[in-house]
């Protein structure tokens, strides 16, 4: 995207929304009772026009590049009118990115023109064009309608892209400063920095400290006057790469494909177990394989993938690039009122003509989980 | 061991050492350049003289109590000499320990009355009498020539009985001010209190920020003036229960035996990877499975098992009850002086007629050791 363009966007945001929109709470929605959330993993975005696509068919090539990433966000954003927009990571592909900034702001101007809230992560490859892992995170900030934050106030933590949001009630309800659904975003870093330890970044102590600390302070506001909830709100955790545990599933056990290894981290660092006993988050939905798409449930969290999207991208021809849909809704109370979140569904949608719906399941439901 | 021993002994501690005892410097020694550690793992301690043994062969039955345990330390310290002694938890058997203080100083006694700085750590039985964790830890820190600690001071950790020692240099030499060895202890739980996580405890990501921090602490310390020293100085870890990675290995790459399962928790929490990120452990001491006596090596860290030692603790009838000896030494300076630590290496001990020694290794070197 050009200069010129990102200016008059911000122009135009600031002139229409202002603070209110950068600082704007996330709600549920009060006629339907539902959030929805798309999430777009591994965009790989380069330099738009000029940057081609990878493993497409061969009648697919002519013409193909970036701006085919662009345009399949902005379909799914039309037809899934999502409440919020979350990107996993590998949000550019930094190798073949001029400008860092300039492809940042490309490979979001969708969201950013929708006007729907959006936030990021960091995958492996953002920081490998003309700015750190530091920068790209605090670019991200920066822009119009995100609720992202560099990192939580108060807390020293590894990595950048470290904080979590709330999903309040229906505003005007007895709910409406109340958290029912937590969302948590981290980043799993990109490569190891230990010699004796090759491969790709893990989630560190202090995030999960981080993380351990936060859920407890949410499980406590949850819990507390007014209107007192028992149990912990229902969490869901978005990064980058998956955890070690997402080898844990065979096609007998999970939904979706797999069709590549796992490329976690080589080691353990234990965030499956901390989410585990942290107790409320119910999916964690990372991207990084990008012939892998299923959800598999291992100890009460399903673990996700959302599948490759951008083409400039590996992929696999003949494959449609996908996305992840999530809806939390909530229980109807009395007198047309709505309460806390009764369940968590997921689809995905297809890159195809009609952007075709696979893998519908349901996550969580409050009713039949028998296990927290 | 009677209250009044226990009193006499505090009295002659008292009048002998007084504050020097209890807040004395670990040193190599200047002779022998070297700090011998004996480890005792499990001592399954009960009532002491009325609690008898388990899984000895029938010829050893009679009379055989927890006395037995008491008289194998014994010999050990007057056949090894070691420069500090390492209970690694499962120090007394609370489910048939009528007091628990009472059994506390009766397992601790030899190791008191032998004038040794000793520490120790919980295993998951020791809370299973009259106090608590917390309480079985308040205790051991009050006794005779103990270095152990509840927990570091000004940092909010998990557990009781996670803290560390420094190994200084010879006494007026250049390195008195130095640690030259570091020792760890944690406390690994007792079980799990996360109705999803059956089985064990594990280290929490509060006591793992806290090794991580103090492993950076220290490397900054052997690092800077007046004799400042290159990468970190080596390190070794002590707790009760092995970690996931324990079960790496098979009989074609440890030195001892695996003779039963690795009792780990069921989920990983990563305090295997933080270790080897921090770089400076070169080994890990464990006990917990009492029938497996193995050392072996991934990622540049030993995982050892001592093997059991307690009487009063399942065993193998005809397997001799044994611990393990740790020896790090250091290298020869100029002029005689001794310089930082050349290697670390290890055997066991059998309880049998001539304490047979078995399974020598070298555990690091610093010459030979290229992964760090």
């Amino acid at each position: 995207m050009a200069k010129m363009a990102m200016v008059v966007m911000w122009i135009a945001f600031l002139s229409c929304c202002g603070a209110a929109a950068l600082g704007r709470q996330l709600r549920f929605n009060p006629k339907s009772g539902e959030l929805k959330i798309l999430q777009v993993a591994d965009m790989h975005y380069g330099d738009g026009k000029t940057t081609p696509c990878e493993d497409v068919l061969p009648r697919q090539i002519r013409g193909c590049s970036d701006l085919n990433t662009t345009a399949f966000i902005r379909r799914l954003i039309l037809a899934e009118k999502p409440d919020f927009i979350v990107f996993t990571g590998d949000n550019i592909f930094g190798f073949d990115s001029t400008d860092a900034v300039k492809s940042m702001n490309a490979a979001f101007a969708p969201a950013i023109s929708s006007h729907i809230p959006w936030a990021a992560v960091l995958g492996n490859h953002d920081q490998e064009s003309t700015l750190s892992r530091e920068g790209v995170m605090k670019h991200i900030v920066t822009l119009p309608n995100t609720l992202s934050h560099l990192n939580p106030a108060g807390a020293v933590v590894d990595g950048f892209g470290n904080y979590n949001l709330e999903v309040h009630g229906v505003e005007g309800s007895r709910l409406e400063n109340k958290s029912l659904l937590n969302l948590y975003f981290l980043d799993s870093g990109d490569y190891s920095t230990v010699p004796s330890i090759p491969g790709y970044g893990w989630i560190k102590p202090s995030q999960q400290l981080w993380f351990q600390h936060t859920s407890s302070r949410l499980r406590r506001a949850y819990a507390a006057k007014p209107v007192p909830q028992k149990g912990p709100a229902p969490g869901i955790a978005y990064f980058h790469i998956p955890l070690p545990e997402y080898a844990s599933f065979d096609a007998t056990n999970f939904t979706g494909v797999k069709q590549e290894g796992i490329s976690s981290a080589t080691v353990n660092s234990g965030f499956f177990t901390t989410m585990v006993a942290a107790g409320d988050v119910k999916a964690a939905f990372t991207g990084h394989d990008h012939l892998n798409d299923f959800c598999g449930e291992l100890s009460g969290i399903h673990l996700c993938y959302a599948g490759g999207f951008g083409y400039h991208a590996y992929g696999k021809a003949g494959w449609s690039r996908r996305a992840r849909v999530v809806v939390a809704s909530l229980e109807r109370a009395e007198k047309g009122s709505w309460g806390t979140v009764k369940s968590i569904k997921t689809w995905k949608r297809l890159d195809d003509k009609r952007l075709t719906t696979i893998d519908s399941q349901v996550l969580w439901s409050k009713t039949s989980n028998r296990k927290h």
